[in-house]
């Protein structure tokens, strides 16, 4: 029986940066990662598979950084584990020891049983699966009419890579705007502009009823209200969410289980069980604000977590700890930057807080005339009571995912709306907005008008 | 006699941000902004005059903001004031008398005394005044052979742009590397690099010694050690750096000054006088960590402490001060952006701080395939105590002056290597590194090693 001190399981980010966080903060220990896949894909650039990229594998995970710090890396399946003994059983026939386990081992996309026609040939998820991506992608190349179903990050994002492609794509959503979860309709609405501009066939509030087809999928069937409609399709692409994959975790006895079937855990990113750590989408989440379960799942939160997991493995810090999940989303379509974090006007009103809107909109270069200025928008959400900011939107040119990371820290760091007017930024002609019309100070100013009106 | 209740004098940054500020928050107030200049130069745009920008007056505050918020524009010169009396005479004759008096006149080119031949026809400065650049950029445009004497960043984008005009232009440096006092050598000289790339003749480590010429320049002397040189020129640009204006200040008595000339202001940015308050290039800073004077010179942070008097002008709040400053630089070559916060390794040492460093070098994209991908570097500086982020030195694409920023806010929130290593942060590969290699985190990982090892 072979015997490792860390065994990982699950080789995509959450497993990559809590190997590698284990590795780096317990250098003595010996780590090992088992992963079903031999290469596997860089989750975010999945849709860009489809477009702008030309062959799958050149979204890969590189695996230099494990290899050089001393990570042993195994291409097989964990089919089951033993908690008591510590061992985890191998589909090629092998048991593994192991000390202390970190599962990572992801969430898959959701099909639901109510559809009927989900199951018809053409019908595609987006799993994080290079195999199946690779193969899908070739079937796609043949087909003229594809139809998203679910307009998330996922759903527009492959929409508009396949737009580029040529293809006639309809993205179907149920809410009344794209981006639903993340932005409040006013956001979402300049990013639903930009997919119509290029071409695509964009029906918020449309329920989906069936796919229809006999063997492949010829159509899909849409509904509001009483207004059936039938779209043409020779692919369909269910991006409706995903689920935490936890079929491995459901081996353990000690290990927990949220409402929503995520592996409970603490602060620490412990399991219910002592030396049995999860990370990742397979994770629950509660949400920074409300305390809520959060069904957030983005690469960048499995590398927060798998960090914590990393550090806390065999001596544990209260000040490395994840203290609430701030989802802070970023995606961009046709050279536009988008991004939000915490929470949106919508949502926290809906959730009871009493709540101050700020807006801005201005360019994001100074003066304007300079170098390709993007028009730039900021909103942000502040609570009435203590002016603390609790969300914030944002869409501008290439700097807007950065731009929203300042948001994402001014969040992390409950900072108020005094805090950001008297904080220093740096500003320059070809980088950034001015510094008198700083998007996020001027926002901060109207909400400080009527926060010191109250 | 005219009267109103905030006078403002000085059009620039920290006249008009303060201006909108106390307009903003005292709405019920008269606000008056007095300014020399008819039109009034963006001063962070004021080297894209001379390459980029095809006309003087594509660079010009838009006067717009101001008018609507209802400030009154006074184009005209405050000879002097009368502290006790309250009261500014006017050059065209008038008086104005004033409840509240903010002073905003900013700063002006150091001609060094000592340099032999600094009042030659053709040796230019850059100060903030439209005529003067408009007519430089024309003589200029007639020269061949330019010599900028001081690599800060007018000097290094002033080279920059001339170069793209297609001069001849060497640019002098009496330190080791250009930006000295906002960059490391190793940072410094990925900028160094870009400007010989481009063709510039930088000469870092030489003193100048003489500008010759019998009425008009025609060379520059220089030197390095014993080894002295004569550079063909046509023109000459000192960007030796800016002193504050205080000329006007100095009528009011109760007014005091710092030994390097500034006027002494408190966190709210009052002057000794009850009723004046100082603002921008003209007004004391105190560095963040060190608290010693500062010489810092930024429109941004004239606009931190112009929104700052705005707001205490007539109530004073603890909570919206300046705690110290943190000059936030940033400025971008060749589409290359560079950024600086805090302190540099090498100040940092000089004023004994026991640190540690931890830099990363990555990509702006994931997959790094993905859409123009550019080299990204960040490098942090932090306590060796208490693992609190002092400073932090970026270069990168676009992104570089929003991810400045975030530096920025790190410090101003006193966040330490385990708030950054436990930090969420959000990813896109159209927009950011990925999240298994954000270079913020992935720098504080370096020092976090060594902060555990301690």
């Amino acid at each position: 029986m072979k015997s490792t001190d860390v065994l990982v399981v699950g080789g995509s980010a959450a497993g990559l940066a809590s190997a590698l966080a284990s590795k780096s903060h317990y250098p003595g220990k010996s780590v090992t990662m088992v992963r079903k896949e031999k290469s596997v894909a860089i989750p975010c650039g999945i849709p860009y598979i489809f477009g702008t990229l030309e062959e799958t594998n050149q979204d890969i995970l590189p695996d230099g950084g494990l290899i050089k710090s001393g990570v042993e890396i195994l291409v097989d399946e964990v089919t089951s584990v033993d908690g008591k003994a510590k061992t985890a059983n191998l589909k090629e026939g092998g048991v593994l020891s192991y000390d202390k386990l970190i599962i990572a081992t992801g969430s898959r996309p959701v099909i639901p049983g109510w559809l009927p026609g989900a199951q018809l040939e053409n019908v595609y998820t987006v799993p994080k699966n290079l195999v199946y991506l690779d193969a899908m992608k070739k079937k796609l190349e043949g087909m003229e009419n594809i139809v998203v179903i679910g307009a998330g990050f996922i759903g527009i994002e492959m929409s508009d890579e396949l737009k580029k492609t040529g293809k006639n794509v309809s993205l179907v959503e149920l809410q009344d705007n794209v981006l639903p979860l993340a932005f409040d309709p006013d956001i979402a609405g300049e990013a639903e502009t930009i997919l119509k501009d290029r071409g695509i066939n964009v029906l918020t509030g449309h329920g989906v009823k069936e796919i229809v087809g006999t063997e492949r999928v010829e159509a899909v069937r849409i509904a509001r209200g009483d207004i059936v409609e039938t779209i043409k399709a020779d692919g369909v692409i269910l991006s409706m969410g995903y689920e935490p994959n936890v079929d491995l975790a459901r081996d353990l006895a000690d290990v927990t289980f949220n409402r929503d079937g995520f592996i409970k855990v603490d602060e620490y990113m412990r399991t219910d069980h002592p030396d049995v750590f999860a990370v990742g989408d397979c994770a629950e989440k509660r949400d920074f604000f409300t305390r809520k379960r959060s069904r957030a799942m983005l690469a960048s939160i499995a590398c927060a977590e798998a960090r914590v997991a990393g550090m806390n493995l065999y001596k544990l810090s209260t000040l490395k700890t994840i203290g609430g999940t701030i989802a802070i989303f970023s995606t961009a379509l046709n050279g536009t930057g988008f991004g939000a974090a915490g929470l949106t006007e919508t949502l926290a009103r809906e959730e009871g807080f009493d709540i101050i809107v700020g807006k801005f909109e201005g360019v994001d270069r100074h003066p304007g005339m300079l170098s390709n200025p993007h028009k730039q928008i900021v909103k942000l959400i502040a609570g009435r009571e203590n002016g603390v900011i609790l969300g914030g939107e944002v869409m501008g040119g290439s700097s807007a995912g950065e731009l929203i990371n300042i948001v994402g820290l001014i969040i992390q760091n409950k900072m108020n709306v005094n805090m950001l007017m008297t904080a220093q930024i740096g500003t320059h002609p070809m980088l950034t907005a001015s510094p008198a019309a700083y998007p996020l100070i001027k926002a901060a100013e109207v909400i400080a008008k009527e926060f010191w009106n109250n």
